[in-house]
């Protein structure tokens, strides 16, 4: 069964906007079992709408479209869907009461331009719009099914769940169940490696790899016609065999950012932590602090941008500082023990490295960045060279850093 | 001319990513006068690809189709485009070579699934890719003239830049200008109401706003057929009238981000920056140390979540927070006073606030956030419910910040 969606809107066509109602529609499709094939954006342009909509009749069978029901002069959806499909619209006076009576129960006149929306399709099913004017339509051509929606996600939602879910759950195809299993500290490449051979092969069963700097995502779906359950038994046994051959280097198998799962190990383990960065200038304590009740375990950050105040507010010996240079391992460790110390706190993370794009030298190239992990009895520092620009080189040195202390937690 | 964009990749048909590299795509055309007429997603699947290949070779003169270029099983647009289109994939030693010398730069034997890449569509031209592995096509079938792109924006943007874009200058429609004005300070519908009367009415000139959380946006955009400048004169005589009625408010009409104005102004004033931070958590300093060249004048930021660490990081008084509680105008004062004489910079800028979820009380709700600003010889403070989500709020506080930082140095 091919799903075809369709967003009505020349703003989508802009550089502007982006249609996100179709990822709200793709989720509840996928709790049917149901994939879709195809989305497509158009403007409110007949020409083009036109072409759309005679392709969808042709390879899907069931279409959601959305946008373009509204009254002014560029909302042709409705007109070119009865043009296209050879079909009359009818005037419905039901209709119109009821956008009359939205209109009065504001006190206000109905427009004239809001009497098409009470024209519908010949043939087709209304659909009440409760949060809004533009009523939703149904209807049958060949072996399409066409749902007719209005744009706003506030109509669209609750139209969708109320009318369009249980027809399309007569079509339910099975039952599905997804993971997505997030990597730190291993390449693309490394990855595919590590997991050649554990691609399925068999029909229902899909793996995905998103690479991005400093993360891999591994997304699994699965799904099985009947309620047996077999999805998330095939989804259990890939994501174990999966971890298997990725161990320690996987973070995150419920969706988790690794700053969640940090926070989350520093609580169970009754840690606290506290950070210097130098390089990444803030973004590791900006990560650790989106975590709700980050308060709990996370002291204090200090970003110490300046040698100045490395050596003021962390007593990094200056001496340190002028052999090694501020990037350097000595100082990465320096500045990790010195932060543990001042807040007092189970760790210190430290950061100092060259996020460029100025600022490389061909012994110490942009990129370059030291992270240390300091404990009481111990010390972590790690050297690397990050590709990428500066916003880059930034997120993946305080992915760098929150892994390390995530593999000395575990 | 219809120009159609299509984006291949599974996950792109998932609830979880959205096609983005689209509406870079259209704004480069925009620019050329053109516009998108269609833009399609479709997944890693050749029945599904080929259906949406045939349809673009009817309706499409550009085809720009992006992802499933790379060395994995499931890219597969290359050898679906050849076999639609009819014609042989040809093996070429010289993009084998490149590849294999990319990864040998990194000191890596080449992966048996990379020669696939040196595979091209007969009768194609070969875009290089100087920052990845896929190199792109570009060809021409009956009216459709179509480029092969890989997904990874970064290899896909500089790409179509080299490549694709002189390409498409050929069939240049008309002139184009365009013009963001942002704006901190404002609301969406206090932006509106002042600018209400200057919506043009006339072809060829667009006026949309873009709001966010603490920053609203203008966009202007003017077309003209010709090389007559009149959309750069129309641009530049609204865009005046538009600056007339917002004044001060208007933080940048070249694209800046607000921390590069901040940055820029205490470069031309010779002024340094010293911050401190709560309910931001380290937001203020990353965007700060975003800006490349900020070490000049943005000397460290302290992240003092706990009470403890503004005591004794900041030198707040102990019974100040008694008195008043950690979010109050009287410690984001003490904050800023101390950051400020701590670091010997000439700004002390401070946030303390609640950003929840929790938190919360029916005195100091969610939201509530106090920003100050320290100088020699004065300090301004400025308290803000803000709307939203943890990270909402979080931005919307530094956004506070940085703009009361700026219209002090105006």
């Amino acid at each position: 069964m091919k799903i075809e969606i369709l967003a009505v809107g020349s703003e989508l066509l802009t550089p502007f906007y982006q249609d996100t109602n179709s990822l709200y529609l793709t989720q509840r499709l996928n709790d049917l079992g149901l994939e879709v094939s195809f989305k497509t954006v158009v403007g409110d342009d007949r020409e083009s709408l036109l072409v759309c909509i005679k392709n969808a009749l042709v390879h899907a069978d069931v279409l959601l479209a959305m946008g373009g029901l509204g009254p002014t002069a560029d909302d042709i959806t409705r007109e070119v869907f009865a043009e296209t499909l050879g079909r009359q619209l009818v005037y419905c006076p039901d209709i119109f009461k009821k956008i009359e009576a939205r209109f009065r129960r504001r006190a206000l006149a109905i427009p004239a331009a809001n009497k098409k929306q009470a024209y519908i399709i010949q043939g087709s099913e209304v659909l009440e719009n409760k949060n809004g004017t533009a009523p939703g339509l149904w209807l049958e051509e060949g072996r399409t099914r066409i749902a007719l929606l209005p744009g706003p996600p506030a109509e669209l939602k609750p139209m969708f769940e109320e009318f369009v879910w249980p027809k399309l759950a007569a079509f339910q195809k099975g039952f599905s169940s997804r993971r997505v299993i997030k990597i730190a500290g291993l390449t693309e490449s490394e990855v595919e490696t590590r997991i050649s051979g554990l691609y399925p092969k068999e029909q229902g069963l899909g793996l995905t790899i998103l690479a991005s700097p400093g993360q891999i995502e591994i997304q699994l779906y699965a799904f099985a016609p009947d309620a047996s359950g077999l999805p998330a038994i095939k989804i259990e046994d890939l994501g174990q065999r999966i971890l298997e051959r990725l161990g320690g280097h996987v973070f995150s198998t419920a969706g988790e950012e690794l700053e969640e799962v940090v926070g989350g190990l520093l609580g169970e383990h009754r840690k606290t932590l506290a950070v210097a960065e130098s390089c990444s200038g803030g973004l590791l304590s900006h990560r650790l602090t989106n975590v709700s009740g980050s308060s709990k375990y996370f002291l204090e950050g200090l970003i110490t941008y300046s040698n100045q105040a490395k050596i003021r507010d962390l007593n990094v010996p200056e001496a340190l500082i002028q052999n090694h240079g501020a990037v350097s391992a000595e100082v990465a460790q320096a500045m990790a023990d010195g932060v543990r110390q001042k807040a007092g706190s189970n760790f210190g993370l430290a950061i100092t490295g060259i996020a460029g794009p100025t600022g490389g030298t061909a012994e110490k190239p942009v990129g370059l960045v030291y992270s240390a992990l300091s404990w009481e009895g111990g010390v972590d520092i790690i050297k690397n060279v990050f590709p990428g620009k500066r916003e880059q080189i930034k997120f993946q040195s305080t992915q760098k850093a929150l892994d390390m202390l995530r593999r000395h937690l575990l």
